[in-house]
């Protein structure tokens, strides 16, 4: 698992326990208990499956974690990098949620869930400790996992350039008389040669497709004549994920897709250079929807301008009206205003951007134009 | 989406939600929740990415059940089955828990939310919902969903001719000198290739990795001698789910893994032969257990004997000791015994059977011996 291998890293991972296992405690809590999910990997580098199984960090806010998973997956668990952790393992017949409580210790009043731990736990957690309070992870965790570190942000650039790298290829796979689906395999085959562990999503929105924004991809046969939104990302082996969008034209478009393109791009620098340690989350979105409301298209920019990105696709921050919140140096996330008409076609431009002291370093550099093939 | 066009299946999804409905009255439950997951997509049709912003079925039980969805996913829900439902959305800037709490109607104090409901949403609605109780509401659908009927032991069927097409191809791909992870690859795309609309996972477990029941496909180098667990599965157009594990080996096997080979056939045979109406989970489990345990190797087989299995790999019911629950026609379960000797290797033999008015139909028909290739 390149990235997570040797002391130095597996300290890295002890280090971030430590610090969330801190900022609980400020927030009152007095255990974490994280599945698996993106939590978990950013906390033990250990990438489990969620299943019916539990598989659970305990992590008191004194005292020592715990890694509890089902006997048939320890080999998985201790060739990973959680195998620095205490293991605590339990067979197809014990109630592993008893084993969590014991381990969360004595006194315990307020405990903290994964935010994407599944109901079916939650609730037994909550069954199984009454008289206690649960919270939702996500403040304590998401405040530690929006702020990057140097080797976070060198894994996300390199997960940029790989993805990147799949749009330079576009050409070979997305032509006409293909279905979407077809291209969207070629694609897959694509971000996984480009180094990817995990292909996370293809998105090849062709002609009106391109107007729902997260479509899926159709049999529907690429023609001349269309525009195609194309949003793919993946996991790297570093555990970090790619998230790009351009769009393509298949031979020339009709002049309203131009000129909406033309807009869109303005938005999208205009996002870009907006963004700067201080400013609110807020304000990147609104720097982008500008630009689209004063060409008369703000109704068909229908969704926010951006989302944090890491060891999740989507996380924290969240570029969106009415979030607040105020940019840092290692924030990362989305800029990807797009233009949707329904039944016609639709355009959407994407890139991973860093806050830096003195703005933000843009992570993907494909061109940016509407890209004729 | 084959499988779900025409009037006639919509309105067997209507016959599913009022069931479920019904069901939840009995039990006392006053309005399920369903976030996007294999439950969404049994009452809905509707193949939706859990993603943080909230699609939600809200299904009270007496009065009509509303489709909660972002607003830039409206027209993937409007082109899915669930098109039949009224569709409600919410924009970027609206609280979509509020939306659904009112959906949910006056007077609710009993609360079901789907069991795999990400925490973050459980909590949110029971902020949003104060005095009422939650529970989960997998009781309520599971009693339903493990209950097959004709269409859906058909789509279990065609689900199993797919895999047992792509064991069937192994040779291909199987091979000294590559990686486990160079065969995964090849036989994910196998996996599609087949008709599976999604891979869900490609266990390639070589060698001294076999004694892993859930080993991720590495870098090992498969070698002459190695005998490789290959379990594989995905889901097809129709929503329902493939998996099967067969043992192979590359060339001659050692004197150890064909004996205890020998030994886990007749265990996965006796199992299959306990499968009738009226007898338990568990004695179908004991069945396979007792027979590796006379043979000396009960340690070895460190997981249940099986799980249900529909529109989701994983469900109930499940073939373990301490489930007392009877079968009955229609259940559809795996029968996976395994023997795994840590370090050295691992074996499993996995088929899908359906429960008959006799005793049961095995789907998967690919040959239980140790296979050379």
């Amino acid at each position: 698992m390149p990235g997570y291998a040797g002391d130095v890293v597996e300290s890295a991972l002890a280090q971030r326990r430590q610090r969330v296992a801190h900022a609980a405690r400020q927030s009152g809590i007095d255990v974490v208990l994280v599945t698996p999910g993106p939590d978990l990997r950013y906390l033990c580098g250990y990438d489990a499956t969620p299943l019916e199984r539990l598989t659970c960090l305990v992590l008191p806010v004194r005292g020592e974690p715990r890694l509890v998973v089902p006997q048939l997956e320890r080999p998985a668990a201790q060739t990973s990098p959680a195998a620095e952790l205490r293991i605590v393992d339990w067979s197809e017949t014990e109630d592993p949620v008893a084993v969590c409580v014991q381990l969360a210790g004595a006194g315990v009043r307020t405990v903290a869930v994964d935010d994407r731990m599944w109901a079916e736990k939650v609730l037994a957690f909550r069954d199984a400790m009454p008289g206690t309070r649960q919270v939702a992870a996500g403040d304590v965790l998401s405040a530690q996992r929006m702020r990057k570190d140097t080797a976070e942000i060198a894994s996300l650039a390199e997960a940029a350039a790989a993805i990147d790298a799949v749009h330079a290829r576009m050409g070979e796979w997305l032509r006409p008389g293909r279905t979407e689906r077809e291209v969207a395999f070629a694609v897959a085959r694509g971000i996984h040669e480009a180094g990817h562990e995990r292909v996370d999503f293809v998105i090849v929105a062709s002609g009106p497709n391109g107007a729902s924004p997260h479509h899926a991809p159709s049999t529907r046969i690429v023609a001349p004549g269309d525009t195609v939104v194309v949003d793919i990302g993946g996991t790297m082996p570093s555990g970090y994920c790619s998230d790009s969008t351009r769009t393509y034209a298949i031979g020339q478009p009709s002049r309203d897709a131009r000129e909406e393109h033309a807009v869109l791009q303005r938005a999208q620098q205009a996002a870009v250079e907006a963004v700067r340690p201080g400013v609110s989350a807020q304000s990147v979105d609104a720097a982008a929807r500008s630009v689209i409301t004063d060409a008369g298209l703000g109704a068909l920019f229908v969704h926010r301008t951006g989302h944090g990105i890491g060891v999740e696709t989507h996380e924290r921050p969240y570029i969106v009206a009415g979030n607040h919140e105020l940019l840092e140096p290692g924030m990362a996330f989305s800029i990807e205003p797009g233009i949707y008409q329904p039944g016609r076609h639709g355009a959407r431009i994407e890139d991973i951007v860093v806050v830096t002291e003195a703005g933000c370093r843009r992570l993907n550099q494909r061109p940016r134009e509407l890209v004729v093939l």
